[in-house]
């Protein structure tokens, strides 16, 4: 089953559902996938423009990068619901089992691992946006703003599925690590992408 | 051509590339009914369970809502796409056509409309997402978080899409109405949103 082969129509629905996936991760991929498309239709708006000539190389190597990102995005929604399979289980297994404490923390490691990958991922679109933002055709700054605020709400929202999980993890030193990771990204990136969207704002009114 | 219907793949596809359509506006509507969504699945998460039995009534009620305001944001996709066509048009009037200011204005007003009722759809995700995470089950708060940050992403996203096309308009008096309350939902409903969200981070972590 892919969720990123269904319309968008059933993605909402299923989504909307009680079923297991997809899930805040899998809906933060997808997201972020939306938000750097638009990074990508910008590059698309200004190739092959006479005014923009000059960052013509600039932006097709930019473009390369963000069309292998939303790929990477795309992909991230059918992960995050494959890794959050072993969890769901991991939480039928009775509480005097001897071996959930073991299951369970596999599961939520690997439950934990898709998000960590979608927020890399999002820290890695913010990035390219600054750059559609400041090199891509006027006429289509509002799209650079939009989808850096896409991909910032998609960074945030996978950090949320990160902290659910570690939260719950008997090995707190090992959480520690995953949880300053993500403070770092979500610090450094939130912050550029703001500045990124006000700086579309700040032009476009 | 319904853009909901096609997958997530090619709907990513078809924004990434210079086709006029979808463009920020309809990608907005899309962030925002999966951020409705997420809510409704709080809500799916939460019916049924003995733990809520108290606020059953008021989620079903609040679901009934979501799942009406994230068929419309589906709806706004779409509508979007073809209230953009006419402007779209109007930019290739030659700049001497006498005709080409009215044609222009008429067509900015039109493409200025949906973006519009994009933001009001999502400044009710937001209020609906206020109760979601008030009421709705512990087990999924996340979502409720990551929702409202998609809401509010979307929201802002909409609010490009107007601003862009207020700028361009003859008409001073009409694009400051329509500014002023675009800027009244920014102000007060990203504010919600944050306050929401990071309500939702502390119970969480």
């Amino acid at each position: 089953m892919s969720f990123v082969n269904i319309s968008a129509t059933e993605f909402v629905s299923v989504l909307s559902s009680k079923a297991a996936v997809p899930g805040g991760g899998g809906a933060s991929a997808l997201v972020g996938a939306v938000g750097m498309a638009l990074g990508t239709m910008v590059g698309s708006l200004t190739v092959g423009k006479k005014k923009y000539a000059g960052v013509e190389a600039d932006i097709i190597a930019l473009m390369e990068k963000a069309t292998a990102l939303q790929n990477e995005l795309l992909r991230l929604v059918d992960a995050d619901a494959e890794a959050f399979e072993p969890l769901s289980k991991a939480y039928g297994i009775p509480k005097d089992d001897p071996d959930r404490e073991k299951v369970m923390e596999d599961a939520l490691r690997t439950a934990t691992a898709v998000p960590m990958d979608i927020m890399r991922a999002c820290t890695r679109a913010i990035d390219l946006h600054v750059e559609f933002a400041a090199k891509g055709s006027a006429l289509a700054i509002s799209d650079a703003g939009v989808g850096v605020a896409f991909c910032k709400a998609a960074l945030q929202g996978a950090s949320l599925n990160v902290f659910i999980n570690t939260k719950s993890m008997a090995d707190r030193a090992y959480a520690e690590v995953v949880e300053k990771e993500a403070d770092g990204l979500l610090t450094r990136y939130c912050a550029l992408a703001d500045e990124t969207f006000n700086s579309v704002v700040n032009r476009l009114r």
